[in-house]
């Protein structure tokens, strides 16, 4: 009989992992649960915010979608996991068993300032974004001081950046950005850390984008509390400074979903409740729970002044679905192989008539390769990947072959590595 | 009967105003009253003290010229202004009345460091430009330590950096460089930060350049005194310092002349003794006094460690008189529309062999626009605006329309801009 | 009777000066004394350590070549100096006596770091450099953290650059860069400093080329200690660290070898036993005995937190050994004229796929011109000169006429200069 995979989480985690199974093994038993009826393309909900995109152009339905790979939707949120009786519960009662079990949930938002949650916005979903979208429309029709920014604790920095770059595009284009100082906090220790030590000379880059485009900037400091009308925050020495703010964007920080807490201490790691994996993104207790995409526990690549985490970016997630759908299905078929994630990331930051192109190989250092470049023609290939994405999620082909050759030739970028043992935190060395 | 506007000044702002109100007013009286006999394209007075322009080629006879334009000139000193009785007295006790007043003297210079005036030298005048010109000649002869830069409460420092530059450039030129040590010592918090908090980039562009040029730069520090052989300067840890210095060029502080103290305290800021005006450089008391140019009390845009205050450069200067002469002219026509000058700014920093070329749109943030490049062509921009600077003076029209269509297109510049109306600070958004 | 030049040294400096003797004076007697048989590239032993070149590729073996142009060659080590006799005693005891000694020896290596000469490598030495590149072969495979730089006293740091960079190359070409943590440590104030105050906006350049190629590095801070497994420094508070090391290269610091110091203290400095000279590389004291290369003590060119010294490339070399020929001539022939070298420099960093080129004239501030520059042709470049160098040793022609004209053409570059005296430090100007 069939083995049957069930995947929580309908992000690209989720659909990159049922994607890459249903390729790799046509007659798998596979079956998706999320409690949202749509993929939504995540890096385009910055856009979404901006009023530059429609929600269905960056959304695909799940339950006429799925069926079309022989892949079972459950639209339900999963409610708990029994990792000893291999089965995952459902909001309505529904138990369904596992033979393998891919928690890919993405994150538990967690808006840890005083008042993050009800006198700020965010862009972390399409709900978010939309929202957001209103608010811009007063600051507009009444500019005034803008706050954008990252709380501690946040590993997810990029979109914040991002969000900052494009309001000052679209406030330009309207002739009002003379009226709207704009301000960004963040708790790395400086510009363009991205909660990964940097990416090349990022922090200069960034530094003097920041000033071209009359960003103020304050890093190194702790997020304290958001109100209507300022941002509060503490320096390392314990000060506190406050600053004038009409609208505010903070990115939140991420911890696990109860789901994966309800699977216990050995899956869900105490910290921040994110799923426990080795190098090979299978848990270490249980072999037949794996992990992918943000909901995934990487430690830190060095300790900062402010706590911050690692991103998972897109690509990092594509190639921890792809190596944990080998190892599940050379599980099944007795393959003693096992893939580890190269973990390497194409991330494009898109200002809106420009972009800052950032490839590292691998994310976690030490890296193999450094890319950082800015221009028109980053700002063209992001929107363009954009509907590539979107296509590949339509035609259930997450990983085409042409894809990889492309990477291999001109970013010498291999998604997966072989790995004689599994043994290690995700992100060390094979 | 027509109405009289008195115009103190015949520099940049005086010019652009009598010419923006006789183009918008043909049958107004105005009169110019100036202790200078000609105007002189203080951009050019740098290259003056090097020897690279002659004094004719960049001043305009000012008594063959105004008539012209049917604008009486009376080349005297303004010795004192009643606002209530709306009077100007000169020098030699000739009482003119005025409808209105625009006060465009130009500043005081406060040779504000200890010996400065004996010992060191400046390019804020023609004539002091040539008396730089005849000490260089010493050094040429004699090379040794050259210090250049500006002591505190100074608001233009753009021409301390060309000077360093085009001094560099000059002594390369000779094959003496290598034989003069070079330091630029500053009051602002951080190199390019022109008292603007930078422009764009403009901290790190101007570091690189000075470290290619091999010109050592001290900031963040008061300079104390000058002394023949010595600059002493204080840092913020109040410790005392001296560097040897052969030859010294400091750029002085800015005040009000004696003739706008005399307009008492209403009229004159009693710190600093420049014309206090509202946006649209209207003085809020006397509402038929104006101020247009350096004499006027911009605010500081930051508080910094060791005081710096907002240059007014050209095209700030030229957009001032555009408002003003605007405002004028409809106060005579009782239009309400009231008009505030964007006061965005094209500096170019000439280096001798390239130059800078910096734009701020506008120069108090928060900027829309900010443009920062440097390469031969901006050396070769400047020496075209320079002739077409003069070409304008000279021709009785400042504001030209093709001037205005191409700084609309290429920069998306509007000189001037209609406010609500004009209470707030100048550069305070309408 | 033709007078006796006697030169100990075969490395750059003594066959640059026996050539210019030679070629500026054909009958003069020249004899040249080297502990080593040949004449080694220096500039190429960091990719002799690569494996990048064979160590035949990169040397001329001295006994056949330097009779082809009637310089006598003695291969042993010379063991004193007399200075008041005129004579040198060699290892064998041998006695030469001369009219005019010079000085060349290159430095003696001092491994000044606990443990260093035991535990870690050096690619000062054609022999280091082949020792290190057995080293590196353990490292391949066997990936660990690298730790590269300079201890406190260094003057060399060029090197140290060029091999952190070229070994990041070689560990990508390998495809294993990805596993082997790299940190760079050095003694200078910051990173690009090189021993004189850095050249233009080097600084800036190798932090971004560092971040860049994810090489990790601390400046400021003396290495105390060099174990197996790791390289101990103390930072400026006087707190220690630690850096988990694999493989280590450090630069050693330079002392002037004991034949030097045999000369006695008015030959040799006290502090560093390097030959005391004057601006024109001529000792004070003793007027006929002359300095060329790393082994004459240029001062300082700032106090540094951590000492540090000044570099001698090869091009300084080449024109300190032009200088002195000249003088030994002039000298013979009375004629009153005395040179000193220009001390300008090219200075080009390989990193295997590309380099750095820096040229600064001259390189003890003030400088009359810099230039620093990336990309693959500097990597041309440099290949192209090892070559070009290696033919010059060959065939007897330093300085040939077409070099000088190029260098005046393109860089202005003067290599030598007429001086009125020759009292003050070398480098000091005529």
């Amino acid at each position: 009989m069939a083995k049957h995979v069930v995947v929580i989480g309908g992000g690209v985690g989720g659909i990159a992992t049922a994607y890459n199974l249903r390729n790799l093994m046509p007659d798998l038993k596979i079956t998706l649960i999320s409690d949202r009826p749509y993929f939504g393309f995540t890096p385009a909900f910055p856009h979404l915010a901006m009023g530059w995109r429609k929600f269905e152009d960056i959304s695909v339905p799940l339950a006429p979608l799925l069926p079309k790979f022989n892949i079972e939707f459950i639209n339900e949120k999963a409610e708990s996991i029994d990792p000893d009786a291999n089965t995952v519960t459902t909001q309505s009662g529904k138990k369904i068993e596992y033979d393998y079990l891919v928690i890919a949930t993405g994150p538990k938002l967690v808006f840890g300032a005083e008042g993050q949650e009800e006198n700020s916005t965010s862009i972390c979903t399409a709900e978010h974004a939309l929202e957001t979208q209103k608010k811009l429309q007063e600051l507009y029709a009444n500019p005034g001081p803008v706050v954008i920014g990252a709380i501690p604790g946040v590993s997810c920095f990029g979109p914040a950046y991002e969000f900052a770059l494009m309001l000052h595009y679209e406030l330009k284009k309207r002739g009002i950005r003379y009226k709207v100082p704009m301000t960004f906090i963040t708790s790395e220790p400086y510009l363009g850390h991205f909660g990964v030590g940097g990416i090349g000379a990022s922090k200069r880059l960034v530094e003097d984008l920041f000033a071209e485009r009359n960003i103020d900037w304050i890093a190194n400091v702790a997020v304290k509390a958001i109100e209507p009308d300022k941002v509060i925050y503490e320096d390392l020495n314990g000060n506190t400074h406050e600053v004038p703010a009409k609208f505010t964007m903070f990115m939140p920080s991420f911890q696990g979903p109860e789901v994966v807490a309800s699977a216990g201490d050995k899956v869900a790691n105490p910290a921040n409740k994110m799923v426990i994996v080795n190098r090979c993104f299978q848990n270490p207790t249980y072999k037949n729970i794996f992990g992918v995409g943000v909901v995934t526990a990487i430690p830190p690549i060095e300790k900062t002044p402010i706590p911050t985490g690692v991103p998972k970016t897109g690509m990092m997630i594509e190639q921890m679905a792809m190596a944990v759908a080998h190892n599940i299905v050379n599980d099944i078929r007795n393959n003693p192989d096992k893939y580890a994630p190269r973990l390497s990331a194409i991330c494009i930051a898109d200002f809106g008539e420009d972009a800052g192109f950032f490839f590292a190989d691998p994310v976690i250092p030490p890296r193999e390769r450094v890319i950082t470049k800015m221009g028109k023609w980053a700002h063209y290939f992001k929107t363009a990947f954009e509907k590539y994405f979107l296509w590949k999620v339509r035609n259930g082909n997450i990983a085409p072959s042409f894809e990889e050759k492309v990477l291999e030739i001109f970013l010498k970028v291999h998604p997966i590595e072989l790995c004689k043992d599994c043994e290690g935190a995700p992100g060390s060395r094979c």
